[in-house]
């Protein structure tokens, strides 16, 4: 079994490498490529079964151009942009591709939270102009701070095994209330973590219900001095109370999903000192790209084959 | 009992805050400060018997200028600039301040280590300029690759157990085989532990045998794309042997002992791009600055009342 032809939204050739993509060629007739600048031009197509997103909506208005639709394979782990819901009425199969990024993602939190307690790039660049003087430098231990987590998924549970590692008191709260085997990482409700932590990564899907879910209220009572780490998406914020709350300078919030972001929000949030802002590099090792894409290819040979794996709908 | 005269050495007033100061100066009859510039014109003393040094060397000479001498108190963690061995012969007891930095400095290897595995600093330094893409970086996993540590003190040791967490396959080399609880940490001969380590970190103290250590030959077999991480002394390594290792760019090497360093040192590694060199910042966390004034204290209140704790002589 074969797709007869294979239509790709929101990503480009670059985006899966020339040995997948030769596997991915013998699993279809023909690919073609859409820019997001062409979907409103879309013309209703017969002959397309599969459907590849990344990132790109995928409302309604799309599956119904598509009449003999049967797979939407999501190029990503998160797919609150895909209507799985009208997708499934339609009993078109949907797939994302989980846990690719799970290690990739938990380790660039240490990465940024250690740049934070310890001003690394800093003294890299002092030293590097010639001063060797630790002076003026400031640091705290992950140690024996209170380290809460939102959201309890593959990252979620990687950083509370990591963080608990580093001697962190660990808090998390997640939607429900899923419990973990190491009983020194505790469950506390949403408000409690927010209020009491040192450290807070958010690593929330987006879908119904987690759409600012970091409210103003919540915001509010985040702890003075405390860090907060946000590799997953921005849309969980309300960015004009995240706006008000970094004006008064007592807390520091860490964001790399700026890609996702749009130009405006950026330039709210970039004014600043206490808002750091990355590329989306966390998702990006090299172990976690050859993952992606070896689960992506799988997931269409399973659906061919019958055998489908991963389906969100 | 009080100390009649204490003499401080390579230490300022401000390396130790007031409020142990007060507890000091309750220990002590009078404290006199003496600077690296004055050691040549010592005179004679027989009132000095507490004398405190932070990393200046303490000689037989200089123990011969205070001929009523009972207690050197190091503070700091090594000792190898202080000639134990005769304070010994002169029944002078030796103490350090062993412990306080362990967590301080195995966070900082691990922040070393991601900012070198994840270019975060550059990462950082490209959104606030405003390029928000992710294009040209890179990544690799501590997970999966082979971190190997050299020195199993109570620094390596920690970093060991982190790097496991972290999902690395960790090899440990120890002068005296000492071995750990944790089975998946498995001790290997010095060559190999170097010569196959993605990751390699010095732990090693510097005292008789540690000096240059790591040798032309290790150097020369450090495996090629490998990052080494020296929180450690560079005392240990042969500094022309790295510096002709750096220059074939095949490995990256980071070391934070730069204060420890002579000017012309620094300037040769400096000129290599795959040799990063930070402040001293590896221990100055604020709870290890505290561990380390209460350790200190308590090691003089401990041998003024006959129970000296932390003797390494």
């Amino acid at each position: 079994m074969k797709f007869k032809k294979m239509i790709v939204t929101g990503a480009t050739k670059g985006d899966i490498s020339s040995d997948y993509w030769k596997q991915i060629n013998q699993l279809t007739g023909e690919v073609v490529f859409i820019g997001s600048e062409d979907l409103a031009t879309l013309e209703k197509n017969c002959d397309i079964d599969c459907l590849i997103s990344k990132f790109n909506p995928v409302d309604k208005h799309m599956i119904d151009m598509f009449p003999n639709l049967k797979y939407i394979g999501v190029y990503a782990t998160g797919y609150g942009k895909i209507d799985t819901e009208y997708a499934k009425k339609k009993a078109i199969t949907v797939t994302n591709v989980p846990g690719y990024s799970t290690e990739s993602v938990a380790e660039l939190v240490f990465g940024l939270i250690l740049e934070e307690l310890r001003e690394i790039s800093r003294a890299k660049s002092s030293s590097k102009s010639g001063n060797y003087s630790e002076e003026g430098f400031t640091a705290t231990e992950i140690k024996g701070k209170t380290f809460g987590i939102l959201g309890l998924g593959r990252i979620g549970t990687r950083v509370a095994e990591l963080a608990s590692t580093f001697g962190a008191k660990v808090l998390y709260w997640s939607r429900n209330k899923k419990k973990l085997r190491d009983k020194s990482i505790k469950y506390a409700s949403m408000s409690r973590v927010v209020s009491q932590s040192d450290i807070l990564s958010l690593h929330l899907a987006l879908c119904d219900g987690t759409e600012g879910i970091l409210d103003k209220k919540l915001i509010n009572s985040i702890k003075k001095g405390a860090l907060v780490v946000n590799t997953a998406p921005m849309e969980l914020v309300d960015l004009s109370a995240l706006e008000k709350r970094l004006a008064k300078r007592d807390i520091t919030f860490v964001l790399d999903h700026s890609d996702e972001m749009e130009a405006g929000d950026l330039k709210r949030l970039k004014k600043y000192e206490n808002c750091i802002i990355y590329p989306p590099i966390g998702y990006i090792s090299k172990e976690a790209s050859i993952a992606k894409q070896e689960i992506f290819v799988s997931n269409l040979k399973g659906f061919l084959k019958g055998k489908p794996d991963n389906i969100v709908n």
